[in-house]
């Protein structure tokens, strides 16, 4: 998600990349929400499959989609992580492009859970009455982000980044059903739910919890992929594409 | 979808591709929504989610078949998008071929309903009596119809082509869950649905709105590739198969 | 299928491939079809979407498996038309290899039927008594096979081999929705079929219809490979991976 | 799975990845097994649909992720059968690292159904009653075993390592379904199921009976694989990527 330098496309551009793709990715996430919960009304089960695949497909898409052009965060942990892991070697967004990049993704969100009220013919501006914070969902929201982190940025350090757009929309498609928080993962996504009162909607009081469970597993991710791909003494690649450090 | 070049493929066989290719992807969506409501018949979510995975998976394996032939369009507004966007470069379809293109396509279309109908034992040909229009499902077909054109174009300008039969498939599979007109988003598959009084069907009287809705959706579209992929003043690449516009 | 050469791998270790993978693709329909059927006995629609997701997938790994050692057929009438359709070039199956081709394919075929059952505690050997034959349904198998022959041979003229395992998977996987027979569009996998009396059985009495049904719709599609991908007065190859005929 | 030699990762490293990797399977299969059982508590069939998807996706997630680091093999008899089958060339992992690594695996999948029981507020540490031995089963857990052998030295024998997260992935999430076992073939799985008295779980009488299966399946899916890619008295290449033993 790094590949294009600050200086090739000009941020402006990149800014409306990641508002646009943040919006859809919203309006993907409640749009399928709210068509899942009316057609399959008597099984959740059945209505969190619908949503799941809905968003692993349409995620997977939009990062092709806005890759090219901002790298396809959508996210601002992902944006924060980004600069941090890439400063040494100056291949990540830059320091005071993060402010910009979270302020987009945030507005996108919001917009993104409006427009999926407006074509489901709901009041565009609604707030959701849906508590989701305790322990155990915390903790789930703590292992959701660690691991979008650990596999964006997995890629990132191979020079995979071809397999972003499948890999992340297959995690988050995984991470909606071994996650007991439905894998928000994403504080401008959290945000944004704020808007729907529906299936995927979240209650206001319950994203500062959820904001913060996802800063510490930013952080944890982080911290593992430091880790795990921290170069090496000695390098033998056989296949540049799979394999090492960068 | 605008690799092969006026000139390597005679016209007669690209329109071949073109009405078989639109022929069988009405077939994929008539047919299997016929499947989906004789044997589904108690939620009408299970029989979207049936729906929708068949209609992904057979569209993306008929990009795959006709797209070295016509750049496997199957669908007008697309053409007219390829002819448009690719002007200034003649790299799209020659605006000559724009009319025959969409002739083949909407025949297609129609020959594609009454396979699926004969398939099933159904009379050959129909009419369906489901209304659709609403101002909010109208918004769903412009959000779709762009997203469409969105995705085909960001691949065609980056130089993503091999993707883009795994990508549009992935788009529509889940737009039929994130847009409340389940994503028609092409003129000709919306005329051959007129002969399908099924689960699939539009009445006659919807499609004027549905066609008007698709075109506004195909500019935004078309409009926002041609500025969040306009040249650049300094181009780095650092991977040309990921990274930057054409 | 068709890149080893006959001198390449012996004839026996190819006929073992293709006899342990057709053996394994017919228990990967027969015992997911045995599993849907126990576990989903309220909806035949979602037994039908288990047994088809599980077939897409199973069926594209066998292929990566088996492949590169024989070309991965698991079909009579994939054999036949390899062998039609290379003859110009050399580089299909040869003739004399047909014969051998389809025994072990078929005799595969029975021995999987038999492996299911005894996974799922059934009595090994049972015959099915699901008459299956009517005009839309064979008409619907000609459609089937004519579908996967042009699917197998677009890839094989065009040089995407390695897109074969995920096509040809997600084709069956569609096909099981839009045809009306469940597309079973393959004489060894039909005749071992008949020794499972459950979901996916097929009683002796239809097996000559659907074998007729497929070779027609077999011929069908290789008349259409032939000529829509037939040598070109002139090629201008932009990219060879996607692009153009051999 | 084999392409990070020994001396280039160190092995507390490659450890930690085996353990964390495997850890996080085990969540995957025991979380998204609670999501469906308390989702979609009226059919068993959408629930074992709903934990095959995740399992599948998850698994194929996880490959990406720690394939460079370790392997990703997150199974005791992948890791034999590394060692083993590629003992001839020095390709594989090194016979005193079999221990090591199947250690580290057997204490993830214990911590992981940890952590998935911690998610979903149960309580940490529970054991399965949930008996599974038969005859038939054992028979279907040798054949799950057997062909995830054959998957992965498939790939290892020709070179196509970069399509082992979605083969692998692919292969289980149909295996779940054509095995009357739902194909759990892997022995630090099924002690970290022991600790989830749920869906997916496993009574800790059945263990041995389970690991004594998937040990007679890796033999088979190895010597299959021995025998099908045996070096070839003349080797042809047309495509190296797609073609041929090494």
């Amino acid at each position: 998600m790094t590949d294009v330098k600050g200086l090739a496309v000009p941020l402006g551009r990149r800014l409306l990349a990641e508002g646009v793709g943040t919006a859809l990715l919203v309006t993907v996430v409640v749009g399928s929400g709210i068509a899942a919960q009316r057609l399959s009304p008597d099984d959740v089960g059945l209505q969190l499959l619908e949503n799941s695949i809905a968003t692993a497909l349409g995620l997977g898409v939009l990062i092709l989609v806005f890759g090219p052009v901002s790298g396809a965060h959508f996210n601002p942990v992902v944006s924060v992580a980004d600069w941090l892991l890439g400063r040494g070697n100056a291949t990540g967004l830059r320091g005071r492009h993060v402010g910009p990049y979270s302020a987009a993704q945030i507005v996108g969100g919001v917009v993104g859970a409006t427009l999926a009220n407006a074509m489901y013919d709901l009041p565009a501006i609604q707030i959701s009455g849906n508590e989701r914070v305790s322990a155990p969902v915390l903790l789930a929201e703590v292992v959701a982000t660690a691991g979008l982190i650990a596999v964006v940025f997995a890629l990132v350090r191979t020079g995979r980044l071809t397999s972003s757009a499948v890999a992340v929309g297959a995690y988050i498609g995984a991470a909606y059903w071994f996650t007991s928080s439905t894998s928000f993962a994403n504080p401008a996504v959290t945000v944004g739910r704020i808007f729907s009162d529906t299936f995927a909607g979240i209650a206001p009081s319950s994203v500062p919890g959820f904001v913060l469970a996802q800063i510490v597993g930013a952080a944890l991710g982080g911290l593992m992929i430091r880790f795990l791909y921290q170069p090496l003494p000695m390098i033998t690649f056989d296949d540049p594409g799979v394999t090492g450090p960068v």
